[in-house]
C-alpha cells in the first residue's frame, strides 16, 4: 500500500495593510492549509483571497481559529470558559465557511491556533469544547488537527470525530513525547538534513528519536511546516522533495 | 386569500457584560429577528444565546451584519469599497450561520444594519455588493431585507434574490417615499394609534399617507419594530394585536 | 486627630451605546473614583464625560487600566510579560491624563482593574511592572491603590510610591487575610448592617473579623464600594452615613 | 539668515507581530517623526520602543492620531462628530504623552493621520475640533502639522496655536494648490531628481510648479517623506543630502 502523509501550513496571516508570509510560494508544496479567521490574524479581505488561493491550488482548506488577541497574535493564554471556547470556534469556523461556501469549496479540517492549540493539548475541558464545536458546525465532517498524543486528539476521538495527529519537522521531542520547550537551546531543529530524517522516521516508523537518544512511538498523520521567510520555504521544499523521493505521497 | 405580514426586530445587541434590549420579551410578538453578528454589536456568546432563543420561539432567523464599529454601533458611515462590503457580509453571515448550523436551524434572511443599511439604500455599488454576498453565501436561498423602494431591493431583485421591502411603523414618510430625516421634529410617530393606523394602511393598501397629507404607493412586506424599552414593547404589542384583530396574520 | 478614610468606586464603565452604572448618583457619596481607560470598558467620549463629572463633584480622579479585553470586561487572566504590563499601564494612564490635563485636573491615583488587579496582587513581577509604570508616568506623584496586604502594595512601597491599601465593604475575609473566593457561599456580605460594622471596624481598628470568627490586623486606607444598581447605591449611602455619624471623614 | 526646514516621517506603524517600515534606518535623516498612537497602527509596546528610538536619535516627537480603524489603517473616511474627533485626539495624544513623560521627553507636535488628516484639511468643523484638542492637551505648546493651505492650518492659527505647513516631496500639485489625486497617473513623483528640485523650490521660493507648468505660492515649513522600502529610503537620503548641500539646515 502506498504511504501518504499530509503537509500542513498556517496561511492567511496578514492583517489589513500588514503582510505576513509567502502564501503563494508555499502553496505548491503543501497538501493542506490552516487559514486564520480574523481573531488573532487575517481579516475578511485576507480570508477571501486566501480561500481563493487554496481553491486555485487545490489544497485542503482548514480553519485556524484562535483567541481574540490581535496584538498578541493569539499566542497569549487567556483564562476562558469551555462555553466561550465553543462559541469562539463556531464563530470563526462559521466565518471561514462563509467564504468556502461562497467561493465553491468546503472546510476540510479545523486546527486551533497558538495558545488555544496549546491549552487544548493539555486541558481536557478546553479540548472537549473545541472538539464538540468542530463536530457541531461541520455535522461531524471536518477533521480535527491536534498535537499528536494530546488531550485534543483524545477528545475528538471520544466523540467520534476523525482526527489527524500532528507532528513537527523542526522541533525536537522529549522522552515523554512532548515537544522540547522553546526556551531550551535544542528546541528547534535548524539543519534540514536532520529535520528531513526526523520527518521520514516519523512517517515511516511512526516513531521519533528523542533528545536523549531514545526512540518512542509517535503517531504522525500530518506534518506542520512553516513557510514564512526564505529559509523556511527552502526547508519545506527539501522535506517535500525527500518525501516524494522516498515514495511517500503528500496528500491531505 | 388571507393577508399576512412579517414583523421583524433587531435582537442580540448585547456585548460582553453590557446588556441591551428585551430579547425574551419581544420574541412572542414578532415573526422574524435580525441578529447582530459581532461587528457593531453582539459577540459569539450573545449570538449563541440569541440563536437558541429564536429556535425556541420558532421565529425566522436573520443575520444583521454591520460595519466593524463597536463604539459607533455601526451607525457611522465608513468609506468602504464594494469588495470590502462583500467580504464583511460573507464573514458575518457565515459566523451566524455557524451557530444556526450547530444548533439546528438556518439563516432565513439578511438585513444590513445601520450605516450599511442606509448606504446600501442609496448607493448602487454598495447595494450590489451586499446582494451578491447574500446570494453567494446562501446559494440564493436567503431573503434580502431592505428599505422599501431602495437601491438595495432593486439590486437584490436584479440578481434573482427574493427580497422583502421593509417599512417602519414609527417613522413618517415624505412625498417622495423616503423617510423623514430624524433631525426633523415630525420624523418619529410616538402615538401608537397613529402608528397602528399607518401599519394597517401600509399592509392592506400598500400605500402610506405622507407628511404633506398625500397618499403614495409603498410596498410593505415586512414591518420593522423596536423592542428596546418598556414603551417600545407596549408599542409592538399594540401593533401585533391590531394586525391580528384585522385578520392579518403575522408571519415571516 | 480626626479619622479619615477614602471611599472609592469604579466609574466610566459605559462603552459606546451601552450604558453601565449610576455614575451621577454615586458621585456625591465617594471621595475618589477609578475611571476605565478604554481597554476593558470606557471609550474616549465616556472618559471625557466622566472626567468632567469628577471635576464637577470635586472627587479625586484615578485611572483604572485593565487588559485589552472588552468582551471579557478585563476579568479574564491573560498571560502577559512584565514589559507588556508596563506599556499597558503607561498607555491607558496617559490617555486618561490627556483628559485631565485638557479639562483642568490631574491624576490622583491609579488602581488596576479586574484580572490585572488580581494578578498584581499575587505576582511580584506583574506587581513591580505596574508600580514602576505608575511611578514613571506620574513622576512619582500618583498614589497606587491595591489590595491590602498584596504584592502590589509591597511593590509600590519598595520603589517609594505612596500607596493606599484597599479593603472591601461587602466581601468576607479568610484568617490569612485574603478575600473569601467568590465561589464560596459566604463570599459576599449582603446585609448592610454587617457590612457597615465591618467597615467601621476596619477603619477604626485596622482589623477585620474573619469567617472563622478570629480577628486579624488589616490595613484599611481606602474602601471599595460599588454603585451599580439600586441596592448597591443604597448600600453606599448607608456606609457613607454611618462613617460620618461616627465622626470619620470621607476624604481621598 | 540660515534657511532651515523640517523633514518629517511617519513612524511606529508596526502592530503586534506585524512589522512595517524601516524606523531605525530613516531616523538619521529626518528632524521630526509622527508616531502612530494605537488606533490605526502602533500598539503600546511599539509606541514605547519608538519613543525611545526618537529620544536616542534626538528627533522631535510628534503624535500621529488616526481613526480607530486598524484594518483600514485609518485611511477610510468615517462620519464622525466634532466632539468624537476632539476626544479621539485627546485620548491618543495623551497615550503617547504617557510614554514621552515616562521616558523623559515631550510631545513637540501633532499631525493627524490619513483620513483624519484629509477630512481636517477641508472640513472646518473637523479642523477646529482637532486644533482645539491639540491646544487643550498641550496647554498650547504643541505645534499643529497640517496640509499647507488647509482648513486645519487655518483653524490652528485662528486659536493661537503654532502651526507648520506641510508639503510633499513626492506628490504633484494642481494649480489651485491641492495635491493631484492619487487616482491620476501623474500624482506621484518617482524621479528623485525632480522631487529634489521640487523640494528645493518649495523651501527656497515658497512656491511650487504645478502640473500645468504654472508657479503658485506655497507655504513650506515641513516636508513629509516616507521611509518604507529601500527605494523610499534612498529617496530620503537624496533629499536630505541636497538640502544640506544647498545650505539648508534640516531642523524641527
Amino acid at each position: 500500500m502506498e504511504k501518504t502523509v499530509d503537509l500542513n501550513c498556517d496561511l492567511g496571516e496578514s492583517f489589513g495593510i500588514w503582510k505576513m508570509g509567502n502564501d503563494e510560494a508555499i502553496l505548491p508544496f503543501v497538501s493542506s492549509i490552516n487559514i486564520a479567521c480574523g481573531f488573532h490574524a487575517g481579516d475578511p479581505d485576507v480570508m477571501h483571497k486566501t480561500v481563493q488561493l487554496a481553491l486555485d491550488h487545490d489544497v485542503a482548506i482548514g480553519a485556524h481559529p484562535g483567541f481574540a488577541d490581535l496584538q498578541g497574535f493569539g499566542r497569549r493564554n487567556i483564562a476562558i470558559t469551555a462555553e466561550e471556547v465553543y462559541n469562539l470556534i463556531i464563530y470563526q469556523v462559521g466565518a471561514l465557511q462563509g467564504f468556502t461556501h461562497a467561493l465553491g469549496g468546503d472546510i476540510h479540517h479545523v486546527k486551533p491556533h497558538g495558545a488555544l492549540y496549546n491549552m487544548g493539548a493539555v486541558n481536557q475541558t478546553i479540548a472537549f469544547a473545541i472538539a464538540q464545536a468542530v463536530a457541531d458546525i461541520s455535522k461531524g465532517h471536518a477533521i480535527l488537527y491536534g498535537l499528536s498524543g494530546s488531550a485534543l486528539i483524545e477528545a475528538g476521538e471520544s466523540i467520534g470525530l476523525r482526527t489527524k495527529s500532528e507532528v513537527f519537522a523542526d522541533r525536537s521531542y522529549q522522552p515523554d513525547g512532548t515537544l522540547t520547550a522553546r526556551s531550551e537551546p535544542n528546541a528547534l531543529i535548524t539543519d534540514h538534513v536532520i529535520a528531513t530524517e526526523q520527518v521520514l522516521q516519523m512517517v515511516r516508523e511512526q516513531s521519533v528519536t528523542t533528545v536523549t537518544g531514545s526512540t518512542i512511538p509517535l503517531k504522525a498523520e500530518t506534518i506542520c511546516v512553516h513557510g514564512d521567510g526564505v529559509a523556511a520555504l527552502k526547508f519545506v521544499k527539501k522535506i517535500s522533495q525527500s518525501l516524494t523521493e522516498q515514495g511517500i505521497k503528500i496528500k491531505a
